[in-house]
């Protein structure tokens, strides 16, 4: 019938693949999947990443394969959701194998470590543009929400914050990294890790959780705002990076705390929980620190490490204003 | 702690209500939904509409709000699903509370007569992009599938065709429609009905479904490549508007094989069901009119209303390659 093999088809045979767990994959009007087991929730969430605003036009399609399920992933991880499946939406300026081979690879490299199929979507030309929706299960009750933090709660992050705005200030030429350090911060911004194995096993543990997406602190606000608590945060016990760490202490700071893109999980749980968020710290192989305290008093305070005030000139990320000099 | 509200905050007003079907709607990490009941199977689709291919920059965005959230629920009404909820992800150039309101007021008022949510999603900066991404629920082994036709089955359609390209084709400047020819067809254009109660109706009823937006041949050829059928269509009985049939021939058969964004059904059921669909077109309150006949010989043969072959010159519509010349 099609008498013609269009650049469109072309596309669509680097995301189809055949699919197990689903009943129906990409290729009808719409994905079927198997119903989430009984007393089970479904989780949903879509973001979409805008050349120029949330990826440089240069940058490496295998690693923004990566990134562009990662930043989903780290979405469930934040709830404490099983990964399901992904669909993606596709938006490119010409139909490019140089470009689609190895942006599928590194998306479909992520999928199978998570064990998860992509079930359909969309490709049409257009300024470059990716949307992605994953889909997860939770048990009903036990999601991470970013509402539950409770005045005495620890404040928590996992890994460490800051390398991804290290690395991308040396890309846009707002400082120099040695050449030894560049490496590790670039990876941290490319190949994002999505905390996944750590919010399964904060499920009944954690109190609220949010990924650090837009900065350390534009997130920790939305949990703040949502649990209506304050907190203290210690800014210098905030993990950092060997990289970081040799930064001027103004800058590792603004990168630690308004830097984003560090798909870290920051959660509270009570401070009697201390063990047991250690243990599912090391079920998940993921490091986490203790770098504060939810309180009564609302408001955002940092600390020093000689327990100074610090001010907070750390505004958070909007991606409709500009984003903070640094 | 938000010192100040960014344009963020405000576009996320537009589209935050209070959730009554789901469990958590947007502001947290994911959205979270009840799971399907036992023996449903989860339908999902993602579309991307991007200004300047799927949209005119001028749209009324009342109009375009309407028409992104028509067109994934039209896939699943392709399927037979019933709506359960939606995501939307929103690429803009600026915060712009003259197109945002009424592009809301638009997507709602759909949202709300389908009784779907809007449960979660993402805005961002960047050239004018939507992504929908729809859920809906089928019980097991009831969707109907684009790889069902069986030589012999009729095949159908609902409503009329060719009505959006003739409106598109005044727009721009192919052709001038008469005054009193342009509302009916430019509301055909600009609000499309999703069919989700004939997909519903037709559970059990059709042996298989698509529905029509890239053109009518271009969809029915992924159902014959993927039911490995052959198809005569009877050009001549495919219906068509009061306005579209007095157009000269060529224009009238252009629209309505190879025009798109119809939005109408276009399914297969076998002639000892042709009692069951006209009943389950009345249960549904929407016309069916039958235009050909699935063959075992593959191919896809056009007839007009003598019995004469027509030429096959309505090339399927492909994003990536220029729109066939008029």
């Amino acid at each position: 019938m099609t008498a013609s093999l269009g650049e469109f088809d072309l596309i669509a045979r680097y995301f189809t693949r055949p699919v197990r767990r689903a009943a129906l994959g990409v290729g009808d009007d719409c994905a079927l999947l198997p119903a989430p087991a009984a007393g089970e929730q479904l989780a949903v969430s879509s973001d979409m990443l805008v050349e120029g605003r949330h990826f440089l036009p240069d940058v490496d399609p295998e690693a923004l394969g990566h990134k562009a399920l990662a930043v989903n992933l780290s979405d469930l991880a934040a709830m404490g959701a099983q990964p399901l499946a992904f669909t993606l939406a596709l938006a490119l300026p010409q139909a490019d194998a140089l470009w689609l081979e190895p942006f599928a690879r590194g998306l479909f490299a992520l999928a199978d470590a998570h064990a998860i199929e992509l079930v359909g979507g969309d490709t049409t030309r257009g300024p470059r543009n990716l949307c992605l929706t994953v889909l997860g299960t939770v048990p009903q009750g036990q999601a991470l929400r970013r509402s539950g933090a409770r005045p005495g709660d620890d404040l928590w992050v996992s890994g460490t914050v800051g390398d991804a705005r290290l690395a991308l200030g040396h890309r846009l030429g707002e400082w120099s990294l040695h050449a030894t350090a560049q490496p590790a911060a670039f990876a941290r911004m490319d190949r994002p890790t999505p905390r996944v194995a750590l919010g399964l096993a904060l499920r009944g543990v954690a109190h609220a959780a949010i990924d650090v997406s837009d900065g350390l602190l534009a997130d920790l606000g939305h949990v703040l705002e949502q649990s209506q608590v304050g907190v203290t945060v210690a800014v210098d016990a905030c993990p950092a990076s060997p990289a970081l760490l040799q930064q001027p202490a103004a800058r590792r700071r603004l990168c630690q705390l308004a830097g984003g893109d560090d798909y870290e999980l920051l959660f509270t749980a009570p401070p009697t929980a201390r063990n047991a968020v250690l243990a599912a710290a090391a079920r998940a192989d993921t490091a986490v620190t203790r770098i504060g305290q939810i309180d009564a008093q609302p408001g955002l305070r940092l600390i020093d490490a000689q327990g100074q005030a610090v001010d907070n000139v750390y505004a958070g990320f909007d991606h409709f204003r500009p984003d903070p000099t640094v």
